[in-house]
């Protein structure tokens, strides 16, 4: 996601690269690489593809003897140095180790251990995230530094400087495993981590979106263990894992770039070639091939050479490795970076066997489209007049964010503040499943929510609020809680930074009520109480959504269920308003009294409704 | 269509009416009012439902005695003076005329004759306007007065007043009639009139939206006879005739006003209540009954009594009255107004049924909204979540006409300029039929686009240029041609001036080339070569599109089919360009040369192309 670099960096990771150690001459061994290093036996599909790796590795012929696991085919590619082994796994499989052996005739060249695992009980029907669940966005290297040991490593190109805008800062999993207490008091049911796998770049590689090596935690966030470790404690707090992953692009350091299997296993250009970031080219039907080609096969960035989904190894590489981390670490859920750039019939496929494998596990896409004409096309089960199903269920809902980064800063009319929210929201007859979309006000991308409401206290919470208590699956950035307030267009430093107190000798600690301003403490525990009240409220979560064309720049709306009614009043002026809620009744009705959910105080007179200048009401009816 | 009415005159029109001559007092006959007054025989649908109107009507009984024609049921309703009577015209039934007989008891209280008419030939497989049309849109009373003699008449309760703004002016049928040789010069197939129904209304009647005789022509437009032979006069030069219909509403001075046939036949308020023109609310998941109610139900405007559809007899009605216009006129179309307000069951009932009986005709449906997200929700076979299908065929791109009046007058940047052609264009995945979106500049209800378009004739020439080549059918409104540029915002009147030349005594012909400035010569010659162009081009009316990614503010696209191919290329800057048309190599390498449309010049070098500052280029390549 970051597009900020240029192509003489990947140039001189070339340069680099040649310079370094010939990986033969470091080990003895022939085998460099094998990949999955592991696997699970009882999995759904019982087929595994091994990529193994080595010298001229391709004239060596690979065997297996292990009950219920049998080489079905084996592929010789471009690159001698590669094999592709198609394994089935069947249902006689037990759990254990087996060695793959390369022979030359009927001499063992090598033998290597290879364990399949018993899948952890539950695991097929792992429940991914869902509408209940309000996600907490964090930037792994930017939110505390639980370990500073790990700041700088030798195996690691760059090392820590925080004094850098784009340099590692420290932050690992360790410093977020040590405040869960923080994250769960504000009732976060999930944690979406930007990714944590190995960036090991020479630069700018904090953000983890130019991974190095699909199977490794970067070393300087943490280990796999620890990964591990991290989301399994989250299960226990009741908090969901949702692991980012990049499909579309590597990093330009990563190993397989000095000697690729083959030559399209990433998108190749005689020249450096940046995408032309359309992603309305896929769903257009007159699109030209010049431009669906360079939306699709350019480069993000010049560190980050494109991936070739279209190649079935590389294909079958990307969906093993996703379901490798989600049976490994436990995940519950997967965030897919630039979700519509890759070859979108290749994440078809991938969702596809994703869902086959966990039908109740879920995927949210980036699909970064604010119209919702062209959104639409991406979530599952869309009738799209091209046949296309992407089979993605659910969708960050950017035309939203859009809308509520805009809304609480206008005059309302037509068209205009609330009735932004309320036509965004009319799209809905859109969507296959408008609960599975993501809600959100910002993300490590974007300026700052409240950068974008003009620093404003008051109308932040209006779009925490909404954001909160609109239909959907919630998603806040760390440190909104704490009124950071980035300047997107100053540089993306403005929008990740550290969260103060995670370091060892910051001078403030936000993570506990006395580090934070009474500003700070206001917003945090309005989002305490969003969100702890949003966990038990039914309607917010599953229920159905009712709401009316807003008047006088007044936004009232239903969230109900059988049982349970939440009615919302956002009042986007900027003086107090008595509401007469005739207009209401058709809901209103069935109820006499309600409390505000924030202050717990009753509203005995649900006939008139008095509601401060820009600010939300939640109320809870009875 | 107009809004500028108000309550008052409503209530004046029914006190001017409790004033009038008792009706029975005029005549004899019980029967007042027979509707349909005549059928045809071998309709595709055999049923057909007369509705009698007369005092106390309903204590008679009827009779008919014809071949293959029977009464199934008789329908008396809240209203003693309405019978709706459902007759079945059988196979056998012969064109002739036969009599019904009201009577009480034995005795015969009078007879009317019913005629049934052999229907013209060919008249079941009509074909109905489509993607090669491009239609001429003009305002009957305002385009040329053929008839001085029905200026003014009697029974018209407004008499012509060219002074007058909102008045009649006197244009008619005849004056249409009178040019059509100038109408098919120019290149158009199809006319699209406003409603030439009657609107017998105290005042503000031209427009033709408020109708007061659903089977008659206003008289001061004409005789039903006129527009017939107006219909077949076109039809004769290839011109298709689109009908403007109104179900929405009817004019408050109709006769049935004054004694309804039931209390439900409009949809009635306690007290005038207006609708909230919130067509988002028919497709919105979410929508409150409330707003639902005030879109559908609430009134257009004080004048215009909201028809109710989903009352069986009322909707039967105007069925019958559409499928009477297309058997007796011999229309090429219907243009529906105000599509989506009323009850949208109705109207889906309404295209099926016009659909079955003439499965090759078309209905565009005035939806005016502008975001493609909320319109496709209204064209057939859109896959709605909530199964609705409105079976209308055909829609007006109000999308389109939004990017055509502003693209123009940006600088080029992401999502401005060309740009928003693009863009809308991209949404055309959305649509079941992309080919029937009706593209248009500008209508009778909006600022004229040489207003849009600050004045600037290269402006509106590119605007020109871009609707006859893009993918759809056309639609210019009357006058564009001669530079007329209302500004909608200052009254309708602005943007529905009278053409100079269709009244005996102006002092200005434009209908001919002497009449019209040098400037105004320039654009009729410029719409007559494109339209005469696009008249003999398959590509244009019937191709393939393939559209490039603006770069530098120019925009190119091809339409094409297998056997020919047009450029198109808008240069938006305000500087003229070199093309290096290297990017559209995929589709222009299978050619050598090209044709300038509109001046006939051969371009020879295709791989640089000269286009001029603020123009479009139109080259037909070989």
């Amino acid at each position: 996601m970051n597009q900020n670099k240029h192509w003489f960096v990947f140039t001189i990771v070339l340069i680099l690269m040649s310079h370094m150690t010939n990986i033969d001459a470091k080990n003895k061994s022939v085998i460099k690489k094998l990949e999955p290093s592991s696997w699970w036996v009882g999995m759904k599909d019982p087929h595994l593809q091994l990529m193994i790796y080595g010298n001229d590795l391709s004239k060596y012929d690979v065997s297996i003897d292990y009950k219920g696991v049998s080489i079905q085919q084996v592929h010789k590619v471009e690159n001698p140095n590669y094999q592709f082994i198609d394994l089935l796994i069947s249902d006689e499989a037990k759990a254990g180790t087996f060695q793959i052996q390369l022979k030359s005739g009927n001499k063992v060249i090598e033998s290597i251990d290879y364990v399949l695992n018993e899948r952890d009980e539950g695991s097929a029907n792992r429940k991914g995230f869902n509408s209940e669940d309000a996600m907490y966005l964090i930037m792994p290297d930017r939110f505390a530094n639980g370990n500073p040991d790990n700041d700088s490593l030798p195996e690691m190109t760059e090392k820590a400087n925080r004094k850098k805008d784009y340099g590692r800062h420290g932050g690992d999993l360790k410093g977020i495993s040590d405040h869960l207490d923080y994250i769960q008091e504000m009732g976060y049911t999930a944690i979406w981590l930007n990714p944590v796998l190995e960036n090991n770049q020479p630069r700018s590689s904090y953000h983890g979106y130019a991974i190095t090596d699909f199977y490794q935690i970067d070393a300087r966030l943490g280990s796999n263990e620890e990964f591990k470790a991290l989301t399994q404690d989250c299960q226990k707090r009741g908090i969901k894992m949702i692991m980012d992953m990049v499909f579309n692009h590597c990093g330009s350091a990563h190993w397989w770039m000095e000697d690729l299997p083959m030559h399209d296993w990433i998108n190749q250009w005689d020249e450096f070639t940046r995408s032309n970031y359309r992603l309305s080219t896929i769903s257009d039907p007159y699109v030209s091939k010049y431009d669906k080609d360079l939306s699709v096969k350019g480069w993000f960035d010049t560190t980050m050479p494109d991936l070739n989904l279209e190649n079935k190894f590389m294909l079958t590489y990307m969906i093993q490795n996703s379901i490798w981390w989600i049976e490994y670490a436990g995940l519950g859920g997967i965030r897919m970076d630039t979700y519509p750039y890759p070859d979108k019939n290749g994440m078809a496929q991938w969702t596809q066997r994703i869902l086959n494998e966990y039908p109740d596990f879920n995927i949210v896409g980036e699909s970064w489209i604010t119209e919702a004409s062209k959104l639409c096309y991406w979530q599952k089960d869309f009738p799209n007049r091209d046949g296309y199903n992407s089979y993605l269920p659910s969708l960050m809902d950017f035309p939203m964010q859009d809308a509520i980064k805009n809304a609480f800063n206008e005059e309302d009319s037509w068209g205009k503040g609330m009735e932004r929210l309320y036509n965004t929201l009319a799209d809905d007859h859109l969507y296959p499943n408008p609960l599975n979309m993501v809600v959100f006000p910002d993300n490590h991308d974007e300026g700052r929510i409240l950068h974008s409401l003009n620093n404003d206290v008051e109308k932040l919470k209006m779009a925490l609020a909404y954001s909160a208590t609109t239909r959907g699956i919630l998603q806040i950035y760390y440190g909104t809680e704490l009124l950071m307030n980035g300047d997107g267009l100053k540089g993306h430093a403005n929008i990740r930074k550290d969260f103060p107190g995670g370091w060892p000798k910051d001078s403030i600690n936000a993570f506990v009520k006395e580090g934070r301003t009474a500003e700070q403490n206001q917003v945090f525990n309005y989002i305490k109480k969003l969100l702890n009240f949003r966990k038990q409220s039914e309607a917010l979560k599953f229920g159905q959504t009712l709401h009316f064309i807003p008047e006088g720049g007044i936004y009232v709306y239903f969230r109900y269920t059988d049982n349970e009614c939440v009615m919302v009043i956002l009042n986007n002026n900027n003086s107090a308003k008595k509401l007469d809620t005739s207009r209401f009744s058709e809901k209103l009705q069935e109820y006499s009294e309600g409390t505000n959910v924030i202050t717990g105080r009753a509203i005995s007179n649900l006939n008139l409704i008095n509601i401060k200048a820009k600010s939300a009401l939640v109320i809870q009816l009875k």
